[in-house]
């Protein structure tokens, strides 16, 4: 099976630039493909595309334990190219390489209030997911800055999110709308969100996110016995007890894993009416998903253990496209700057 | 009258090295003079001495008028230079212009809570005595957080303070103890307070802090007509009516000026004893004191105004400054990514 290249979202317009990047705790995986790898591949097609390797971002969380955001960073380059990002096509860039970032994230926290940072709804509830108790770092709280500074210094306009972050690019905005306001020129671009026809894909075993730390996702990375491991372990409807007995669709973690993967659609919906019908056992539906994603996954996995085991290469290819980064962030920061007349020199 | 050179603090210890800086919201004053600028001249000569003009600390409670903080850095190292600071002794730089210190404020800011800065007493005395409501910039009550930054990036270890600012070394010292345990290794180091000797000099109404914008204040570069006005207009004993009444040298701001600026201590002592005893009127020891600044201020308003007309110059001593300062900070820089893994290139 090849990697579907589904249609493209929007038509072709090269004055739009975008930005994603994925924080560097962890090979990335399943959830991360449907959500968004897979489109960025077609994105690169069509937009001038930067995709950041966010180290500093992931150390909000992980300030005491920046091993496991190093160790990660290879990685997910790794990812990157082995699911089809062509760095010839899209900028892929070191978050932590590139200082106007963090010069960038200073001035604006001068900007934004603590209270509007307690609101924000998509921190808040990333908060409460978390074990902080009272002791949020400040680098976590004041992330949304961060992320505007992201945003703004490659001058990305179209940001692919899900809903839930629709709070951080309004953050973003605001951001700009009062540096522009101060500066008396625009300075900075607002930016839109480009909102995922994808659903969130759910945790093998249907609880909730897909995460590494839960041993209840499939990496990209996955070995072909931890792809069966999980497939087999999948949530699918407790009560569809016999071949024979009509099984639930809906909230059946299997059905979405087949919408979500196999490339014939007419097919899946075939089976989903088998199944509510009764007559189609877990087993065997199991073993089409199984096929489907060892088709999906075997070439990915083989590229990403070939790309790393030649780490010095990756390190080039993240050079070179955070280079050009950083060009054209110190051009925004400088920018900046002038506009603020902190540019004597 | 010589700009007194007092007896050394310290023995020579060329291992020390002292940062101090300014927020350049505006030019400096006698209370800087008294409290810091002096000791800095004496300082310089016994340690490795960096002055940073601190604008992006300025910018903390200024982010919506920049300009207050870009059109001052010039007055504020034109104020070093005619007190005597030596650039060839003293390395004067330009926060905004060192990179490394907002990249480091970045990785500091995931090892303190926000707690922990709500907590900090230096903070929370100053956001009581701003105009902030529930609106405190992210980048006000984080900048001890920054502070940290611009200590440990010039490897600073010995930091000359008035006691309200104790806090602010500690919150330092907690990050670096954090990050070594981290790392561990000692990439950054601990510092400890200069405590100055010197009590805060009131304003000149009596009435608390001096402040430019209190109008309460005399400027380095005051004109001889604004410290005659100034002195005329101190705060004495109100109860000291008639020459031949006893007068309180306690509280009278006079006299805490004359301490702090006329050279010759048995004759103010002379002076106090007179004023107590009675006989001695409040016009007769104006003219001693105004006598006093205008002698010590003249020569500084003159090789002020020289140094402000040549603005190229003044640019030129801050950007040799900061360049050095950039090697350092960027050298601690490079060491705090290691000790995170985070040196790919």
């Amino acid at each position: 099976m090849q990697i579907s290249s589904s249609k493209p979202l929007l038509s072709s317009n090269t004055q739009e630039k975008v930005l994603t990047g994925d924080r560097a705790t962890g090979p990335l995986h399943l959830g991360h493909y449907v959500g968004s790898l897979k489109q960025r591949v077609e994105l690169q097609h069509r937009f001038d595309q930067t995709i950041l390797v966010a180290d500093m971002q992931g150390l909000t969380d992980n300030g005491h334990n920046p091993q496991k955001v190093a160790s990660n960073i290879l990685n997910v380059v790794a990812d990157y190219l082995a699911i089809g990002i062509d760095p010839s096509k899209t900028t892929i860039c070191l978050q932590s390489a590139i200082p106007a970032l963090a010069e960038l994230t200073m001035y604006y926290a001068n900007l934004v209030s603590i209270a509007r940072l307690e609101r924000n709804p998509t921190v808040k509830s990333e908060i409460n997911s978390k074990d902080f108790g009272r002791a949020i770092p400040a680098g976590f709280l004041t992330y949304p800055i961060s992320q505007a500074a992201d945003i703004t210094a490659f001058r990305a306009t179209l940001i692919p999110v899900g809903d839930d972050q629709l709070p951080m690019l309004e953050q973003t905005n605001e951001i700009v709308r009062k540096l522009n306001s101060i500066a008396q020129d625009e300075v900075l671009l607002e930016c839109k969100p480009l909102l995922s026809n994808v659903s969130r894909l759910p945790s093998v075993d249907g609880k909730g996110k897909m995460s590494k730390s839960m041993g209840n996702t499939i990496m990209l990375g996955s070995s072909a016995q931890d792809i069966s491991k999980a497939v087999k372990a999948m949530y699918t409807d407790p009560l569809h007890l016999n071949v024979n007995d009509a099984g639930r669709v809906e909230g059946n973690v299997f059905f979405t894993y087949l919408d979500a993967f196999h490339p014939d659609i007419e097919y899946v919906a075939k089976l989903k009416s088998h199944y509510q019908k009764g007559g189609l056992g877990d087993g065997k539906t199991k073993a089409i998903l199984e096929e489907c994603l060892q088709e999906l996954l075997a070439p990915i996995r083989e590229r990403r253990a070939l790309l790393l085991s030649d780490k010095a290469q990756l390190v080039s290819i993240l050079k070179v496209g955070t280079e050009q980064a950083r060009e054209e962030s110190d051009a925004v920061l400088r920018r900046v700057k002038a506009a603020f007349g902190l540019n004597l020199f």
